[in-house]
């Protein structure tokens, strides 16, 4: 049982630095009433990382100074492990991680970088990212490339770019790709990192709370084709992801809302402390508060990370992550890119499957009504686009991944609040019953 | 130590077919007499394959009937495993193969097969293989992506095509892709199998020396960028590879002699016997002798499995494997795809450089003139097109997938016979005078 990650003076320098010494403020940003709950999976970032943060102020004047924002550039990171054998790496998680550069550069193993990211959020964090990379470490150079922002963008055409750009730069098989975006931007760089040279190391840097609860954990990289979602792509794991959650304080809230839906699914499907957690907390975490979102984003990152470790390449297991998925992805590939968001689609699919889990007799009606409650709670849609048929999702569906011989599995609530099956075993009068329910036609 | 192949008597009978047992000729098409230089990694068919060949002849005179072309049809084949933990996988060789279906259909999982193959080998052998593949196996369907032939080809565009066609025929994760055709085929279909879902199971059916010996073997896959060669791609193996070398009956000479230039390389970088085998049958080789042929296949594949079976990523070792084809892959790009063949590039700077180990003083003269002797004998060009200058090859060379954190790294030979290095510590100078002693300008 570790003690809780503040207890721990980060006071050791690293070797390579040295000269000074400097004592750390202890956090007093971090409330950790809540690790309580699942302390098991915290460790103080002393135990493997024995660089005090901003040892780069300390020790060098002339260095470019990184802005420090607040106080909470000295937090002591919380690390959530996600346990891959030698593709093994640690998710850091806390506010002004950006201002910390040995985070990132101690995962930099070559001297040349690609920071891949968009049009929204380079003025925001481009520069501070290029500084963490650089600063104190003048032998590292830092390419960049910015996309188009946007899911309609997650193509091969826009793939292209990045690989044009790395090989223009002339960039080898020691650089390392920087994801700094949401979902689609790490989607893109992992799926381009696995396949640049066959392969390089790379980073993620999630901005969104969709990215940094859910899409960038786990190695699922890839693009969309015009007939569906992520149906080209790698199963590719960072060499970390550094999570600042600072940058949420600049998500629109539309944007926040849709990651909320990622993260009341760890709850429908494994974790019905962590449910009724929400069910309590969602108005903070509505307003931006940053010690219900650090927890909702660390709890979100374990339950993800424990379910990766036992099923990477979801033959089973993993693919539960996917409740309100199959119906999500219909929504967006029929509604088209840019009308609503991953989540927002993946709200109104987990309702959509929750309704056929009851038609099915396999969950009780009190569930159903937690469900729209949490959502409504979150503002999130509780039904798809009035423009969607049935021959819509089904046409979609029948090309999604989880198909398998001809058969479309899905996941479904099933048994007490926590718990579902990943199933083709259902009854497809149940499934047209569903669709019928939420189609007009 | 296994006995030689053919003294083993492949009469069990399969368990799900067996109301009839057929005896079986014994093998009298495979001169195994050059087996006894590399005897250890052979093992009889009856190993693992207790299904006699010719099954199907045999027990249903209502299925479609499958050319059986000569008595050869009825061979066991060869087997080299290529091993690599969880991602093992057989090479089967022998002449007639593809008369036995029993090999092929005991690596398809699902029910869905696509073919992937080309233009100029659609017509020889597509329907062949789509009978090997259906014949007593009526579950099965088959779908195939007919791709222009030529490494011009060999890009995202094309690459898109075979994902085109996957995804309108509602392929899902259980499915197969199987590569029918040379190198350019096995490594898109091979890429676009790594990639298709985030990676379905693929089988590649090379037929030309050049993917017989070299390029079906051991998982590099991917595409060319308008900026270099195999600059996309994956590492991604596949479930078998099965070499029928009756197909080579329809390669062109150029092509067979261009496969060539990748049997010479392994006796230079490593196997100094096989050189000296190579030297005495040459002739044979070019007047396509099957005995000759499946010992150089059968050998090639070893040279190349044992090397793959100890570094899969190419971390070091594998890179071995590339001598020449810096300095060729400079060639195929400045000189543009379709003049020049793979192997004739790869041969003129195999020349290149053994010229340059030379000046590096690091093998003998006899050496060099016994590279350029044995190319010859192969009809393989000893020197780039007049059209290359020093620019060219210096400008593709920086982009290598060999540079590390700059510097470029090349296989030169150093020593005896059989004796190379991977090394980015040599004198540029003899690097440039290379490339001067090869250009005009």
């Amino acid at each position: 049982m570790a003690a809780p990650a503040t207890t721990a003076a980060a006071t050791a320098s690293y070797p390579k630095v040295s000269t000074k010494h400097i004592s750390l403020p202890t956090n007093h940003h971090l409330n950790l009433g809540f690790l309580s709950q699942n302390p098991i999976r915290i460790r103080p970032l002393s135990r493997s990382c024995s660089r005090p943060p901003m040892r780069v102020l300390a020790t060098s004047a002339t260095a470019p100074v990184i802005e420090t924002g607040n106080s909470s550039s000295s937090v002591v990171p919380t690390i959530v492990d996600v346990d891959l054998g030698d593709r093994s790496y640690p998710i850091y998680i806390g506010s002004g991680l950006l201002n910390q550069p040995d985070l990132l550069q101690r995962h930099i193993h070559g001297k040349r970088v690609l920071v891949v990211t968009n049009t929204t959020v380079a003025p925001l964090y481009l520069d501070k990212v290029v500084s963490a990379l650089t600063v104190g470490n003048p032998d590292v150079t830092v390419e960049n490339v910015i996309l188009p922002d946007g899911e309609k963008y997650k193509d091969m055409d826009t793939l292209m770019k990045v690989f044009d750009k790395a090989i223009e730069s002339r960039l080898d098989r020691r650089c390392t790709f920087v994801a700094l975006g949401g979902g689609v931007i790490g989607d893109m760089c992992g799926y381009a990192a696995a396949s640049f040279l066959r392969g390089v190391n790379f980073i993620q840097i999630p901005t969104t709370v969709m990215a940094q609860v859910d899409s960038s954990v786990g190695g699922k990289t890839g693009i969309n084709h015009r007939l569906g979602k992520n149906l080209i792509g790698a199963f590719y794991q960072p060499q970390c992801v550094l999570i600042d959650t600072n940058t949420l304080n600049t998500l629109p809230d539309r944007e926040l809302a849709s990651g909320l839906a990622e993260v009341i699914k760890y709850g429908l499907i494994r974790d019905a402390p962590f449910f009724e957690w929400q069910e309590k907390n969602m108005q903070a975490l509505i307003s931006r508060d940053p010690d219900a979102f650090t927890y909702a984003i660390k709890r979100s990152c374990e339950n993800k990370a424990e379910v990766v470790s036992q099923d990477e390449k979801e033959s089973g297991l993993r693919a539960t992550l996917n409740l309100g998925h199959t119906f999500g992805h219909a929504i967006e590939t029929s509604y088209g890119y840019g009308h609503w968001l991953h989540g927002e689609a993946v709200a109104a699919g987990t309702v959509m499957a929750v309704d056929m889990s009851y038609r099915l007799g396999w969950i009780d009606e009190s569930i159903v009504e937690r469900v729209n409650n949490i959502l409504k709670l979150a503002n999130l849609p509780t039904s798809p686009p009035e423009m969607m048929t049935v021959d819509m999702f089904k046409s979609v569906m029948a090309v999604d991944k989880k198909v398998a011989d001809g058969l479309l599995r899905l996941i479904l609530l099933k048994g007490p609040l926590g718990s579902c099956v990943f199933t083709g075993d259902y009854d497809r009068i149940a499934l047209d019953e569903t669709l019928h329910a939420f189609c007009k036609s």
